[in-house]
């Protein structure tokens, strides 16, 4: 079957069907194709898609193919000069942008139609006819990568630029972004062993570790968005324009032009998605707010039953009971979180912020209504701890342990059938295709981000009580690293890059959650006993008090955020030069006609698997 | 003395000696030089500062001089395609940014040294050679103008375009919020009405009212920053990048390259003014502080001695004694506002941010002490009547009929000596001058937006405890733009016009006047003797209540405020696409040296006047 080569002949790729030796059954032994590209199309490409590049003067421009020689790393050939992770999004984009210009069937498959302006990838996977496609891994760099990264065991940074080099710049600010809340939680975990050990929280310095957590986690966040966006700027993402990336590559519908771009793509029903955020979501999450409350209230009813059989009978067996309601629910939510994510996958096609939200209230509604319902510092307290360890443990094992020993036996098992087909012939390419056919894909950063946001929750929402939490966070973050790392060079295939310049959303998610902090930790200090001991006679004035110190602090928070620049000001410096220029550019050119046609040029160096 | 002539011929100016028929005393018989440009060199000083005009397509494009035929208002020779504001803006841009060459000596002032790189005007201006340079009004322009603005008397909106014609972007948009203020004021009065008439505040509708107030006042800023935008785009002024623009031209410094534009200008030393501010600004603004909460104290002594004669004698006398302090207190804050303005202006060359705190404490903490230490209802409203009403009645004397009298008398002695020199001999021209070199020099928009400001501060903070105050404000702010109006056109000498893309530090200053305005309503809600009603024994519930919601609604707000876009979308997509293009051309470019000359050429077309 070669009808796959129409795909590339009209896009100048370089493609190489691989023969595999033939198996026992006909459906695993598909066709495989290997895509490369010329690294002159590679150049083009880039230009095409808007890389930016470092220039002479150290700025970032958008690189072009006329002015290559003034780019910083630009040596002979420019050999070197993409990073891997480019390279593959340089190719990936090409790919997924080819349409189809005339209505035809695909020759070999009669009832495959392909429509003019639709993309012919997303069609062919749609139909069946491509099973998958991903990027192959760099058995060399690999190994440079991950000895730097994680087998050396020594204290050191990660090596992010080499990171972005090969998995590209989201991937490497999201290690970027554990790394720096890692570090940035040292020194509260150094403050919690002693308040811990000691057992401080009786005393006044309570309220004391709920300033610190106060004003930690506001200047956490903004020194982030200036090592973000130092970082972003360095790979060139800052500057790049979001609005002009065209909108998921693959995505099916109606073509329109980009009112931007002037370009031709798919063009989103924005009425249709309102119309079903209404219908689908709102009741939806509704109902499983409602399931998650309902939990947490058999939560609570385990709770009493157990404290009350430890009262009726205290022992050794009891005293462990008292934990177990804790343990079960810990794994009840770990396990909602699941199926909401996949429920929410399957009803709207990308739910994060809803997932988000469910997320939030599934882990911490517990821990609110224990703390300010209840008013019992002492269940909050174990309560946190217990969740904490619990989910830190589940996930350790639910992301890398699992998926790599799954991984084991799928590799063997593909060992065994290699061998079994071709003696012990060397085929190293064919080997590692298919040990990596078989690996599961990455779904992206939303996880790890995800998990990393409800850790700095627990953290910077209760914490005061339970000075070791950021403790087990950073031994957490630690292994996190490590366990992260492992899993993206050697459990999952690996992931196409996608350029970023900052961790979007999540900001403000965690901005959100820090604002959140201040309340909590204000209410909190207000109930703590010390404080109250204060107003022995009357709670308004304590209230009140806590009020206004809440109100003062919130105005601070959002003066400093104000007052602390985002991008650091040589950045915007140099930000600033490169929109003067382009205007000054735009103006220099003399032509009436400013809409320019986009030539969708394929262009290909990495390799790409396609199975008809 | 034809030594200011040097000033020009460099830089291509037309320029007029206006001669005066001989005076009185030579001291009043100055050199006056008109100066004019012819209209090449004007089209070309917009292609220097960057002027920003329609393209044929509809969107906005930076003017360049090889393109002009492309650009939608461009017919013939371009006579009317820059608005005079624009023109007046070119020439002043002109004459702001000459700088001396080489150290030389002003001829004839053998003691005037020019330095290099210094500007030029400022420096005669310093010495006293120049004494004074502003803009002609244009008589024609002027009155057709003036006629459509506030002259017939009929319900309609001001002339926006006109006014940005004549007078610049900066003022228009000034007369765009006013109009915009005070339409969105008109709900609220209409609402106001029925509750001051009936008494409807001794009821349950007071909290309605401020719930009332808390959506108004955020609603109001976020459609108005849409407004806002939707008119800088038409006016070419939100394309256009401020951080490209020269710090204030006339500016004495030592010169640096500034590092976005690469162009030689003058830099102000930052560590220098960051000491200023804390060693003056802080200590000063304290001081002044200290004082106004004195004279507040002073002020409540007034009361309780007023409302004690009350008491022992009710009498009509002693009544109408009942409002004496609330205005006494009135009157001198405005006189205390005014002294603080002209110290800051002092002390520290401009202190904007401090002027704005100052007033915002001086004008509004009696009215917090009233509402939320005393918790008195009914002072709360009666001073916040008196003061309303005070501060309107003196801000439109003070604004613009003082300075309208002052400007009648003189304006007669002008004409009695022009009569007496000339004879009735008609000089059209000579008595113009004459006549606009003696107006007062208007000193900005600050002051009318800070009335606004306050204004706005009387309303959305304490109005729910008097309805009437929109219905004052409404009518003020009818009277305001006539009065405004006719201040700009017969009051003041013709302002320079300033380009402006929004209302700059402004719209903070209205936005956290919005926050504040939720917290002090839901407290003014708390304090209700209607909701105490509804907790009778417990104060600690309804506080933790309303804290709740004052939090639920400062949410909201943020949501909302998130939730809307700054700027319509079909403005951000146009804006998107020049950015689009403008990096397109600067790919499109090969020239690996991209810092450009700046050449600095003086044009102009309007009149300005020099004093030799």
């Amino acid at each position: 079957m070669t009808n796959m080569v129409i795909l590339f002949t009209g896009a100048e790729l370089l493609v190489n069907q691989l023969l595999f030796p033939a198996q026992d059954d006909q459906k695993s032994n598909p066709n495989v194709f290997v895509v490369g590209s010329t690294l002159q199309r590679l150049l083009n490409g880039a230009e095409d898609v808007g890389l930016f590049k470092e220039f002479q003067d150290g700025t970032m421009r958008g690189f072009t193919y006329a002015n290559r020689e003034s780019f910083k790393d630009f040596n002979g050939d420019g050999e070197g000069f993409l990073s891997d992770a480019e390279c593959q999004y340089i190719i990936k984009h090409g790919l997924d942008t080819l349409r189809a210009k005339n209505e035809q069937h695909v020759p070999g498959y009669p009832k495959l139609k392909l429509y003019p302006g639709k993309s012919v990838v997303r069609r062919l996977q749609s139909k069946g006819v491509l099973i998958q496609y991903f990027p192959l891994h760099n058995k060399e760099d690999l190994k440079r990568l991950s000895f730097s990264w994680y087998k050396k065991f020594k204290l050191s940074f990660q090596p992010l630029d080499d990171i972005r080099h090969y998995f590209g710049e989201g991937l490497a600010l999201y290690f970027g972004f554990l790394e720096y809340f890692t570090f940035a939680l040292v020194p509260m975990a150094l403050i919690g062993i002693p308040y811990y050990l000691f057992d401080w929280e009786d005393y006044d310095k309570y309220v004391l570790f709920a300033v610190f957590n106060l004003v930690w986690s506001t200047v956490f966040l903004e020194v982030w968005k200036r090592c973000s966006a130092t970082l972003a700027y360095g790979w060139g993402t800052l500057s790049r324009k979001k609005a002009f990336e065209e909108p998921r590559a693959g995505f099916h519908g109606a073509l329109g032009f980009n009112p931007v771009t002037g370009r031709e793509e798919p063009v989103y029903p924005s009425s249709k998605r309102q119309l079903r955020i209404y219908l689908v979501s709102v009741p939806f999450v509704l109902l499983c707010l409602y399931l998650s409350f309902y939990v947490m209230m058999v939560y609570f009813d385990m709770e009493f039953w157990a404290i009350n059989t430890y009262h009726e009978n205290p022992n050794i067996a009891t005293s462990i009971l008292l934990f177990v309601p804790s343990i079960i629910y810990a794994v009840v939510i770990e396990i909602m979180n699941l199926l909401y994510r996949c429920a929410a996958e399957f009803l709207t096609d990308w739910g994060e912020p809803e997932i988000l939200l469910f997320n939030f209230v599934n882990c911490f509604a517990s821990l609110f209504y224990i703390a300010f319902v209840m008013q019992n510092m002492v269940l909050l307290r174990q309560s946190l701890a217990t969740l904490l360890i619990t989910s830190q443990i589940l996930n350790q094992v639910m992301e890398a342990f699992l998926p790599y020993w799954l991984q084991r036996r799928r590799n063997k098992k593909v060992h065994k059938r290699m061998r079994r087909l071709m003696g012990d012939k060397e085929l190293p390419l064919l080997g590692q295709v298919q040990l990596e056919t078989e690996m599961n894909t990455y779904l992206g950063t939303f996880d790890d981000y995800l998990e990393q946001f409800l850790l700095f929750g627990y953290v910077s929402l209760f914490s005061c009580v339970y000075p070791l939490a950021a403790v087990l966070v950073v031994l957490n973050n630690i292994t996190e690293v490590y366990s992260d790392a492992f899993k993206m060079c050697h459990v999952f295939k690996r992931p196409f890059s996608e350029p970023a310049a900052n961790i979007g959303v999540w900001q403000l998610a965690f901005e959100t959650m820090s604002i959140i902090a201040v309340v909590t930790n204000c209410a909190l200090i207000g109930l703590s006993p010390q404080v109250k001991a204060y107003f022995p006679e009357s709670d308004t004035q304590l209230i009140l008090i806590v009020v206004a110190i809440e109100h003062v602090l919130l105005a601070f928070k959002f003066i400093l955020a104000f007052v602390i620049p985002d991008v650091p000001k040589h950045i915007q410096v140099k930000l600033a030069k490169l929109d003067f220029d382009s205007l000054e550019a735009l103006k220099k050119r003399v032509s009436t006609h400013l809409h320019m046609l986009w030539k969708y040029s394929v262009l290909n160096k990495t390799k790409h698997i396609l199975k008809p």
